[in-house]
């Protein structure tokens, strides 16, 4: 029953000055599937676990992944609705930027919206925080930045970076074997490791859902390709 | 007593980081009658067993599937007049956009749409989230597309996808079944299996609604087709 | 006390997928006066039972049917407030109608509409559901449409149907005693039936108001005529 | 103490499907000073018992009959500013459709705009619920017609009706004593005995608000007349 | 700690009817100040006891009562400044009429405009009765009228009123004495010994505030007056 | 546990017809620093304590008393911020007022509009009253005002006034000492010494801020001075 | 369970007259990192510590100090993500007064519009606090000037200040240490040792985010510069 009292405590502070319903909500994305970005010398790594529950899902067309202009891309833990609320969100105030702007979206100024957003829903009255925590990568002037946003709109850049799921184990095997100017294809390898972490059996190339921008831009690596990345590690 | 101490309770998050009343609306559409959706080699097969509880019923007129647009039409299991909104929003959806642009309406853009509504629903204060799972299909470019909506407002693609009472069973049940490119009369039968699965006495052709979509657009079946199917399959 | 604990709850779902709120307020049509509508081979009969309190009120001028257009009416168990406001809306809905297109409006988007009205009361904050159950009847293009509306929105077409108080009793009383190709005289007698089960003492004609729906309107019998019905019977 | 934790149950049904905030904003009305009305051959006549704290309140110029309009008039009992502000309203409403319309307003329509009025205060949050039964009067076509109201927006026709303290037992003695075609003075006299039966001792005629309304309108008897009319009775 | 469970409960009834916020609010009134008016052949006398807590209060500019137009004015009792809020009300009404009509305001029109505003306050959410009682009254076309309102909204003409701490031994007072064609004087001296009433010390001239309407309009009486009205009375 | 039950109380009266939420405001104003206003034959002293927990502070530059317009001004006890909002509000009031009007300001309607507003807060649901008592005082036409705000809106003129902690004791020590035509240097020294009143060691002549406020119009005084006034009162 | 109770308690006092929400704001900005801010001879140096869980974190792009416009800047102690929004505020009011008036912003004016936004949501219903404590600076017309800001809207101008954990202890070291006219250069120092204190082992020059203000405008020191002052304090 004590479950059902939560009402309506979104936006005040406990004695201790914490806002719990904010906690709760980074409870939320801190369940979710692992989800890991990894700066490399030329670009972004993100990568993420494809959780399907059933054979007849078709898999190929769930997108964890969302490509946010050209050059930008976003990937979550926690609730799905949640996350297609935001990047949509995204992908809309990048193509207005367009419009009045000419050249590539600024990283930090699509991180720092999307996460104003997110601040937003914990300081008003009547809505719920957001249940996810997001990495936001993208490639701008010659490099590549990775912002990990959460539920409380808390915005913070990585050079490499794990959410969802036992994600400070994660941190810490990252922290082990990153190096700074990886090579693209390590990178994927590092990420498939972090997210295999663990698991006791090999997720089939299915389960993953990888994505790469560089200087020409977003691409998801195709299922071929992450299998002969699953082959090589065996 | 305590049943009606989940005022308000809607837009917030427990400890452990779930919505309750989204669960809780999701319980809605568990307990719906079963509806079932396969993808064929040609198209789509929608259907559902359409609980009549007397025979003074005019149940020939009573849609549980409604048609969305030429090509598309959706299923439910959960509360009828959930439903009726969500669909008709979902027709005046696609004749607005007809209006806009020429060619068919494309399925994933009206399945995110119809999700988002029902997201909405869950983050916002005031109102209750919708009672209901959805299957919506639709044809478009020479190929079948079914996708399952939740309460949450999750959005997942499926070949075959079974939704209300007992849906695990069904699920698995299609799952053995299944096979890629059903013919539209093979999966008429498996479709009516899975949903009279379990069922002491075969359900009368009246039980039923079993709509199908193809290149040609949406059409029901009449009560004389299904009862010769069900005829075969005694 | 337990009684105002209520409060706000009519938004929300209970761990078991239920909206009490809406449930409660079909028992209140439940409760109310019976009434029945049954369809003929020329039209439709819609009869209640009219509890006058006082032999002071004039019974005859209180309306418990309510004409909503040309050939359309509306009758109800529950809440005679309520009822008023429906009617109400669902006449200027029709009269709206006629002045932006030709020909007889019709009966299933009437229906439609005004338990779309019904369902909206279910899932907004700050207002409750309507506390009553409708019969809704019509004649259109050479037949009867009879539908039966409840609290919560949902909308089921009957070719006759019981509302109100004993309401199940009373339908399988419908289910043994109808035929299909009745005649308006004969569904009179029935729908008198009907509304007198298991009453001890005969109801005088006053405390019935029956209407009438065929291709030439609608039109509600005078006393006379149900006094000379009632003397048939005994 | 549990006197107040009644808050905002005023829109919610309890599980017997009764709403009870509107219930107890009846017994207001029901507590409230008796109030009668009877149709006569020739007219109406509406009376009420001023209850007169003080001899210092200048008793004659407390009204607790409104005229509406030429023909219309309100009583009530309960709570003395709820019926302010519905009968300025209904006056305003009557004079408004004086300006679009021609000839006499219809009393059944000023009925039903006064009960929709009270009835909206029943559904919507935010509100209570007028606190009073009304009883409204006219003269129309040549014949007089009286309805009902009540806090849950129900309005029934009368050819007598009593509301207020004890109001059962005053209608059983209008039941007993009314008569179809009574002169003006009979239904004085009734209307007088109605409102001091149980009295002990009888009332001064300074604590009767009688007013009448035939084919030349409304108006109020005076002191002196309602003196002769108590002198008789004795 | 109870004292603080009657959140918004200002709106609903309790089950006898009673809206105890309502009466709360009067019991705010009643504990204030007390309060007298007295109609004269010639006018009215309005008269309050200023209770000043300190010396070193300016107590003759203190207002308890205000003059609403030429020929009108307000005492009360209970809280300050919601009287100054509605005396300011009455003030700007007042104003608002003379720019559009000519001649005096009349003193029932501006008695049921403020009444109805605390009536209002009674009604609605989100707001809170006023807490006090009024007495307002005026001359006009040759002759006074007094008005009693209080925080239900209620409104009540006497030919003399107390209102505040004890009114009701006052209104008995006032009842034993009063007579019907009192000279201004008079009625001074009847207005000082009913506020006296009950004291043990006489008050000092400072702790009353007395003012006067007669065809020339409202003033003040300033305190030598008042002293030697004091003095006669010793 | 008990301290959070005080939710949304503002604006309900309790049995006793109390505004408790605005006794809690007083409460915090009665906790303030001792603030001081004295009437002068030829003007107005306001002195306060400002409490300076560091001697980093910049003491010099925290005003606890603010100029209003040329010739007001005015102090507080309470909380700070609150102070901020109405001494703007006010400032803000008179800067429009000359816009329209020639001449200086009227203190006593400045004093309405800013009780006014704190009256509102005490009325409306969704904000708390201001936690604090005003001093607000002006010199005018010849001769100084001083009015005492407190969180309900109420508004009293005095000679001389204390606010904040242990006010009722400063107050009889005004009444004692107070002369109606101080000089205003003997009105500095009266106020200095109320304001030090129980203290065991004498304040510094930073903890003081001390405003006068004549003919000329408003001004501070200096460091200097207030430490020869103290070091003249040792 | 406790915790959760503490619902929508934001704008109202307890009995001691005290915001408990308002303090429990503040107890978010008590946790905080420590932040210092020092005044010297020609300007005035911000430092903060920044909390860098993993080595993957690219600190030097993580701002805890904001420059809002050439010669201001702000640091804090508390929620980052409240911080963000309330420097974008700040950012754009300096960029909309720069595009009206001309020359430098004045410090204390943006102080007080900060402070006012913060004051605004401890006033208002439906939003919290803003979790955090405030350091903002400026230079203008030859002096520097700073303000401490906290959740309340309080604001105080310091020569010198600490806010986050153990303020306390801070401020006692800042004002044994603070000499009026310091260097720049010992100001860096002062600073560095009030953020290091009570820590067992000296932090990093990353963990340090030092910030300048002078004549010139506002500037940070890279890490290169940090860390020689850390070289030459050991």
């Amino acid at each position: 029953m004590s479950v059902n009292r939560y009402n309506f405590s979104l936006t005040t502070f406990n004695p201790a000055g914490e806002l719990k319903q904010v906690e709760y909500a980074n409870n939320c994305g801190s369940k979710g599937a692992p989800t890991v970005g990894i700066i490399t010398k030329n670009g972004l790594v993100l990568a993420t676990e494809k959780r399907i529950d059933s054979k007849l899902t078709i898999g190929r067309t769930v997108k964890k992944l969302e490509k946010i202009s050209s050059h930008m891309a976003m990937a979550y833990s926690g609730m799905a609705p949640d996350f297609r609320i935001l990047s949509k969100m995204a992908q809309k105030t990048c193509a207005a930027y367009s419009l009045v702007h000419s050249g590539i979206v600024p990283v930090d100024g699509m991180a720092m919206a999307v996460s104003n957003t997110m601040q937003e829903f914990t300081q008003s009255c009547g809505v719920r925080p957001f249940g996810l925590s997001v990495l936001l990568g993208g490639w701008e002037r010659g490099r590549a930045r990775l912002f990990r946003l959460d539920a409380a709109g808390s915005l913070l850049p990585f050079r490499a970076c794990a959410v969802g799921k036992d994600a400070e184990q994660r941190m810490e095997f990252l922290e082990r074997h990153y190096a700074p100017r990886l090579t693209m294809e390590a990178a994927v390898y590092l990420a498939i490791q972090a997210i295999r972490m663990g698991d006791e059996q090999s997720l089939p190339a299915q389960h993953f859902e990888i994505g790469i921008i560089d200087k020409t831009g977003f691409r998801r690596l195709d299922i071929a390709t992450i299998e002969s990345y699953l082959m090589n590690m065996n």
